[in-house]
């Protein structure tokens, strides 16, 4: 079984990012279940908005939108900015509006029989939102979302430290990110065992 | 296998529902399937606000409370005002919060194992926010969400004719929740069939 | 000057309230700078669910109705459930959805010309979506939002305690609701001095 | 009096923009009120992601930075994407995010005193939850909403036509959008009568 992380900061490599620091314990877990996982920082690749999979030039999502059919498993990390999805997850989210149209051979949309999940972190208050904005985009795209699928840490009310800076509160965040990896993999697995049926999809004719 | 769909209008009984009307469509692809369904319009119910299980006096939740742990299956409908869903949604979110901290005998959140989608009218815009924030609660709640477990119907934009009053692309709202309610009786047997083990969810010490 | 504040917790008097406790610093700093306020605690008044000014029998809504059209400021006072506003919160906005068609004398909406600020609190995350879900829906009615017009408190991740059980950080709230409680009044007198004219209004023929 | 309107289309000119040609109706009146209005689309210059208003580099976000210092007004323009403001708009509202702690002279968040609006298009469902995550962001960063300051247009349910390609309700969307741009212009001149003072701002110590 394979999963995909994506890290939606906006900081390029190497500077440290708090939200893959949280990923990371979701990553370890899903490791630890026997997943192969990889975790892409979004930012250090070319590439540029839009709503197709492939939007010319040098464009390097047409490989991530590989790993992603190739994956049961999407996790996708973000921090929060003015209590908002970043503006890369939300890059990701448009890019992956093409996977709507996009169908298996059976005629299923391709994130069908997929699984999906959400990490958030902040140094103020926004992670439900953040978590509620990515799981709906990813509904919309077809990948089943397991209850409790998600993990977060911020620090309220008002600004204040990042992640990294403290351990306030950690273990709440790494206990959640164990669910959240567990029932990742459990519900992957029942849909492994029993997939959602061609017949399932009505198109609109 | 038992669906329970709660219609969250403002209006009671004997009033026509605009959301009713729709979430008939979900209802009855569901028993096409052979699921068994209940729906309830909760406003008819004495109800208060709270956030347990049994708020005293003559709190009539309890009963759908029991029926909701009954059910493999829960489809919230809501309408939509000033964008958002509608407060009898809210009071209903409100009052399964408790559920969070219910447990089945293995140890698991109630909802767990269970699966659950949205229905939305409006005769404005609103739908997909209504559906992530509904979609977001019943998440933190335990529930499942299968991909593209929803369908709406609005008028956009500004003001105007509701989906009783009109037949403008009832079509598409029509398909969308027969592929809606198929991939709740789906997931719902996947989940039967390969259950989100004990082992999966990890407390906070 | 005359301002409302509509404390929207779910819990009726004599039941301490989180939020009440953190509005009254906004009251405070109100009356100190010569506004006339009312504390209203919703939940103990007769208010059926509905969208119109007057829905019947011992309907309670009228009342504070005219006491919003009397008042220059509103302030909205909310705990977070499941990350959103509170099922009363929602409900009053359901009752002033009528608001947008009720026009002046001049024929201006009833709420243009009049400012409205944001007060929530939680033991968990939420804020900054609960203040944007609110002020969203008092713009579309037509009130004015002044910039930073709301104060909060949580305390997050995950649950813990509720603002009166812990000191932690009221620091920031409270001067938070300073500010809040300044550019409510500021924008107040500036519309005062020099009022929206009935020509900036525009119906849709 | 000056305008700066942003337009947030994921789509470089030349290519046709919906959001544009909505935007243009704002613009057209605010420019027949006698404000000096600036179109920009933010998709053709280079701005990278990040939170401080110079990113280095080639950076040209710093010379947008400029122009909204010297606007008293600002309209964001966005498409919707899965029902979200685009990754543009949340691009703009990071950049903007150091202006909560940029100050004006007399020590005022640099925002303050300024009113900002919202227009957005799609060809599906989303404009009002759109409109709340803006102005909620931009209320964060200290700008005033007047009442209404927004227009939409869309074509629900289900995907369909582009504002460009109909004309379906054109004339609500325009009417609005003449609304929103003399609310701005009005609340813009009062606050230039009788500016938030000073001492409006409180300042955690």
């Amino acid at each position: 079984m394979k999963a995909v992380i994506l890290n939606c900061t906006l900081k390029p490599s190497p500077h440290p990012s708090n939200t893959e620091a949280l990923a990371e314990h979701v990553l370890t877990e899903l490791t630890a279940q026997g997943v192969q996982c990889e975790l892409i920082r979004v930012v250090d690749h070319a590439i540029p908005t839009g709503v197709a999979t492939y939007e010319g030039g040098g464009d390097e999502w047409s490989r991530i939108h590989k790993k992603l059919l190739e994956a049961e498993i999407l996790v996708i990390a973000s921090p929060t900015w003015l209590g908002h999805p970043s503006s890369i997850a939300q890059k990701v989210l448009e890019r992956m509006d093409a996977m709507i149209s996009e169908k298996t051979e059976s005629g299923l949309p391709v994130a069908f029989n997929k699984v999906a999940g959400v990490v958030c972190t902040g140094n103020e208050d926004g992670a439900h939102h953040v978590i509620s904005e990515i799981a709906g985009g990813l509904i919309d795209i077809g990948y089943t979302i397991p209850g409790q699928a998600w993990t977060y840490w911020n620090k309220g009310p008002g600004p204040g430290k990042s992640f990294l800076e403290t351990d306030y509160r950690h273990g709440w965040s790494i206990t959640t990110a164990k669910t959240a990896a567990s029932v990742l993999v459990a519900v992957a697995i029942a849909l492994k065992a029993a997939p959602i049926p061609k017949e399932a999809y009505h198109a609109d004719a």
